[in-house]
């Protein structure tokens, strides 16, 4: 049977919340949440303000990010997010650019962006592919930079650099069960989820950090218009997660949730590190040692994702996606990620068992 | 201080539901509805099981649509659907066709249409406006039917009828409280929302009634694109409410709930006709009788928005928004639905304190 690698589904964290019962728990009574509204004066008239004061909270304790000088939008997930943003940032001149703005990210970048921006060939913005390569010299441009990055967990900067540019921070895997916490970001716009935060995507909540009142302004009607609003059951659901989170973080060993999730991914990659060793036909990146503040030590990063290449000296096509396949492992190409057929990513969020079947079968594809 | 009469927000049943109490009640612990997925093998691969069998139960009791021949695709909110039925329709030949593709309907129109079709300048599609006034004979089409219309509760039938023309109806106001159920529909693409049908607008569940496949494949593919599916937790309870709303069916009093949302719009549009016959000041529209199939009697519309005009005599400028603004009671122009300041679009969704406060302002008005 085959198995799923190829997307990044974050059941990994499941036992943390299953031990963690009750106090997770949240009921919805018949005649809870009918409004669409929730704040009507407020910037984000339709976000919880429990959403928004545990956001703020689990930021504040984990030190990945500045909250104080940043308004607050929520959305359907980053993905939702992300095309707000674009549409804030690309919609004051519409009328007078003569073309769409230009938006990029250093490859590989995530395979969704693409899709993102294409799909409904919008006039304010279009895909221009691979950061590295641009040379549009002087249009304005937006660049999207994950950091982590996704698929292969490098800490990343800007590479275009040029006036004119503005800039969307893909932050969704900079928490500690990823990689070090190095500093507490400020950036202007800056995205992050839910599903990569706790691990709850069927939540579908994503939240930006936003600098610019009338961008955040803008975000805002933008997901009115979309899909006026965001579920009000998701946003509470997620504040009591995401509140049961922060106060984890008194705690020192396992029972932190962060330091948990770092332990469970840390483990991860350490059994796939000794497998791709003993067998040498596959290469994954290596990451540097670097000072966590939120864990006050030295930690190797152990991202969501292994980004894969193979090294099979018989072979002229070392497409990695077609050798797992052939395994019944399912990853998605490098191809995908504006990279090469030589990569892959295979997700490493996925339950402990499904991970164990796919180390037996990564080593039964080296030893053949 | 301000009435806000100026959105639908269907809190006008939350007694029913208050009553309803536990039966109601859904619990999430904090280890539920982790991943993304739900069917992967289903062709709307986000939708809860539960969910689908609860929407296709009520419309079977109700009466209002088929379920058999069509596929089911759950969105955030109708907004997001009507964005995904634009996209399927449209994406086929947006390489060939020399510009987007005119979407129109009959004034007065929702109007939010116009905002949701033109947000991102599509290459796919763009506004065309008033469906009476389209004459741009020789091209693709697609019209927005909305039945029981937004915003003056009449019965529709597409007004455009050409070749090539393409039909989304919108039947967001197609239940019993607001008026009477007189056929199973049975169109291409028919649209639903928990907001209207329950008042639970809070959870964002809207839906989607879909008769050929490859157009609910391209629906669900952009719903994956644009927000990675819809709340997992919203799908769940909208399925549970539901399931007492069409268990409540079997009771013929004010416990069934269709039956007790008339008896409430009735109330109020019974109050509303008072005032309007007493003073004569304004307008609103009269509905027939017409045999509601659910119901098995003659009932008279009583639709979620009163579509208000003035007859001021001594007045010049009749502007319906800005009359009732004097009094703080702030509506939606008629010049937003693609008709006229002298008419307005005033909810009839409210609770029933704010209700009698805007009948008290009415009066005060009329007397003036």
């Amino acid at each position: 049977m085959n198995l799923i690698c190829c997307r990044g589904d974050p059941t990994v964290f499941e036992p943390y919340w299953r031990k963690a019962g009750e106090r997770c728990s949240i009921t919805f009574k018949g005649d809870q949440c009918l409004s669409y509204l929730t704040n009507p004066k407020a910037l984000c008239w339709f976000m919880e303000p429990k959403l928004e004061e545990e956001i703020k909270k689990v930021h504040r304790i984990v030190g990945n990010a500045k909250v104080d000088d940043h308004h607050l939008v929520v959305g359907n997930g980053s993905s939702q997010l992300i095309l707000a943003a674009l549409y804030a940032l690309c919609s004051p001149n519409h009328h007078t650019q003569p073309h769409p703005i230009d938006v990029v990210s250093a490859a590989p970048y995530y395979s969704t962006y693409q899709e993102e921006v294409d799909l409904l060939c919008s006039a304010l913005f279009r895909w221009a592919g691979d950061a590295h390569q641009y040379d549009n010299k002087d249009e304005p441009y937006i660049e999207l930079i994950t950091s982590p990055n996704n698929p292969n967990g490098v800490i990343r900067e800007p590479v275009v650099n040029r006036p004119g540019g503005r800039l969307i921070h893909d932050l969704a895997y900079y928490w500690p069960q990823y990689t070090a916490i190095t500093s507490q970001l400020d950036h202007d716009i800056m995205l992050f989820t839910a599903s990569k935060c706790t691990g709850h995507a069927g939540s579908r909540i994503g939240w930006a950090l936003v600098r610019d009142e009338e961008v955040a302004k803008k975000m805002v009607k933008f997901i009115e218009v979309n899909s006026i609003g965001v579920s009000k059951e998701s946003q509470l659901r997620t504040a009591k997660i995401l509140s049961v989170a922060s106060e984890s973080c008194q705690e020192k060993g396992l029972n932190n949730f962060f330091l948990y999730g770092r332990h469970v991914m840390a483990n991860k990659w350490k059994k796939l590190r000794e497998i791709v060793k003993k067998h040498q036909r596959f290469i994954i990146p290596k990451y540097p040692l670097q000072y966590c503040q939120f864990s006050k030590d030295y930690v190797e990063a152990s991202p969501a994702y292994a980004w894969m290449s193979c090294k099979f000296e018989n072979m002229e096509d070392q497409d990695c996606e077609k050798i797992l396949k052939d395994q019944n492992v399912i990853v998605r190409s490098g191809s995908r990620f504006g990279s090469d057929s030589k990569h892959a990513r295979v997700s490493m969020l996925s339950r402990e068992d499904d991970f164990n079947v796919f180390l037996q079968r990564l080593s039964a594809i080296s030893k053949a």
